[in-house]
């Protein structure tokens, strides 16, 4: 039974937001269909996977989402729908049409997505059977029945509260790198009652992933279907913007971290965090290229101190910036590493430190600058392989 | 007891070589010092590691082959002199002017490498004692030696020959990935008895480097001490460039391809083509995106004929040129993806064909243009997993 990370406050849920789980076939039992609906239309912002092989849902949900209003949220789990043709895209329309007319609202206001198998075609008449009545299955309590009906093979619920005065954000996410055996999506949908314009969701949503789903990596595999979505209906008015933006960005790189430790085979969270760089991009790509790297994955996956590996995985981005010289390296707290000096004295600390910890955090000081970035990832271990070979069809 | 992947013929080496393989104390009882020395002095050319943290060799070798000239390779295994500093530069030019000394040639006219742990200093006192009254010990028949000499933790020995007229080439490759627990290291090296002069060898390098070792993955880690070098004596005579550079570039794919079936865990070669696409450019990044893709990697050890996680490798280079509609997918001579139709009939054949084969080939038609670019790479399990993770200082 699939359980949340967190605690869960069904007292600090936004106002007029109903969602329903439910199986329509595509799976053989689990939860195969999830709706999240508001009773008033919401100003709403999304962002969408880069892959340019995506999802049928992807080109549907950006079109729809451009005004900046939507009402619904439809997910189906177990078939992509991607490489599917015009036959898949007339499918992914049909279902948003059918729960338009079920719910009383305009079909261009519901965000469709699915995630699953790659090169199948969903099952479209069970699903629209599946429609049938759907309105009397809605209610403010069946958001973990939402939750779970989006997951493929993911293993924990990843669910997520804040409060901002009287306003509440709940936020779901789903899946992590190879969880579907055969396609990896990432799904996140926010829902809140603060009252907030679509320019302003617009930027916060993007400044929120830039700072936390776009700095995760689990293999550096890009889904074909990601999506990151916020529905605000207003009920609850306005909002401190400013406090809105960083609590919501609080949320984000919670989930964010959810994932991660939901990720496939991961036992341990990697932090790493580049400071003192020439550039904000610089930071991201040295950070991204040492918690990428399948040696220091499997090192500390091993709890081996093993920095040269993340001396390694520095040089290889080939920024003739960065020399020996300038380069210091903390495991935890401690200066393993220091601008040429190895203090070698610290590797018993690490490997314990290494083994003990399930957050593990590499800290990279450049003395060139004074950018910052820090991104997520998780080790590299053999339950993944397992994972992601033993499926065959 | 390390094995060749092929047979040798020992009448077929080049002539005036002579080689050695001894154990000074780097590591406890294995071979750790290599040394091949020609006659003549030779024309010669290398190309090192793109990683802007490189080992202290690296400066001194690119410094000593830019003349052209060369006349010895002297090789450390088990510390790979990386981040140590002057005392680590020092070491490295007291041993190469030691070994000078012993042959009678010109310190600057070797080519030095070392591989192995980094961030420790060599047993320098130990190495220079190990190199008294070495020229006794080198000679034409010690070439298995030096190769195994300069391995780390390879379970093969790589050794190739090839004639051309009267001339001979002997190449020999080290290492693979993460062979070494620490780290990784590629060093590769050609002698041969043709007459060529400095600039026909660094053009003939640098293109068969670009068509092998440059196309070959392991885990998209690059190492700190990479290495390719040819040392040319001339004592066989001039020979046919075209059909030297030909001969050449075939031994070069043979040792990449060598090298990734020593792969850390590999059970299966991966080589995948991208023809048709609009630039060399273009093929080589949807190429290597597929063979570094982990997804791709663990499906292809499985024998999961999971294409969808092919098309999603193409993708995630984001390339608006590429579209579903133009992309042809062949996994061996099986047409399973064409252009929008799926030709799911053949699953069954892709999977026993993955399950049988030891070199997979992929082969992707993009339809928009007339270049073609082939990478090779190998499939990824938990004994790469086992071999990265499990060894602690």
């Amino acid at each position: 039974m699939l359980k949340n990370i967190e605690n869960l406050n069904d007292k600090l849920m936004p106002k007029g937001f109903h969602f329903l789980g439910k199986n329509v076939g595509i799976k053989h039992k689990n939860l195969d269909l999830g709706i999240a609906y508001s009773e008033k239309l919401c100003s709403s912002s999304a962002v969408f996977t880069k892959n340019s092989i995506c999802g049928v849902s992807i080109p549907i949900g950006k079109n729809n989402v451009k005004n900046g209003k939507l009402q619904a949220v439809v997910v189906t789990s177990g078939i992509a729908n991607v490489a599917t043709g015009s036959e898949g895209t007339n499918n992914t329309l049909n279902i948003t049409k059918k729960l338009a007319n079920e719910l009383n609202i305009e079909m261009d206001n519901i965000l469709p997505s699915s995630t699953g198998v790659i090169g199948k075609q969903l099952p479209i008449d069970k699903i629209i059977k599946g429609l049938d009545n759907i309105n009397n299955l809605l209610s403010p309590e069946n958001y973990q029945e939402f939750a779970k009906a989006i997951t493929t093979t993911d293993i924990r619920l990843k669910i997520r509260q804040s409060t901002i005065g009287n306003a509440n954000i709940l936020g779901i996410a789903k899946g992590c790198g190879m969880l579907e055996p055969n396609m990896a999506t990432m799904l996140v949908y926010f829902f809140t009652d603060a009252l907030i314009d679509k320019t302003s969701l617009d930027s916060i949503l993007k400044k929120a992933v830039d700072k936390s789903f776009n700095m995760i990596s689990v293999d550096t595999d890009t889904s074909t279907s990601d999506t990151v979505a916020i529905l605000a209906n207003g009920l609850s008015g306005n909002v401190d913007l400013p406090l809105f933006e960083e609590k919501f960005t609080e949320l984000c790189i919670d989930l964010a971290q959810d994932i991660l430790r939901d990720g496939e085979g991961a036992t341990k969270l990697i932090e790493v965090t580049v400071q003192n760089a020439n550039t904000f991009e610089q930071a991201k790509v040295v950070s991204k290229s040492i918690v990428n790297s399948p040696l220091v994955k499997t090192a500390i996956y091993g709890a081996d101190p093993n920095w040269g590996r993340i001396i390694m995985a520095i040089g290889k981005v080939s920024d003739d910036s960065i020399t020996e010289e300038s380069i210091s390296i903390f495991i935890g707290d401690n200066l393993i590493y220091d601008k040429g000096t190895i203090n070698n004295e610290y590797l018993d600390t690490i490997q314990k430190y290494l083994s003990e910890t399930e957050h593990c955090t590499i800290k990279i000081d450049l003395h060139c600058g004074s950018s910052t970035a820090t991104v997520w990832g998780c080790d590299l271990t053999e339950e993944y392989i397992k994972i992601n070979s033993s499926y065959t069809s």
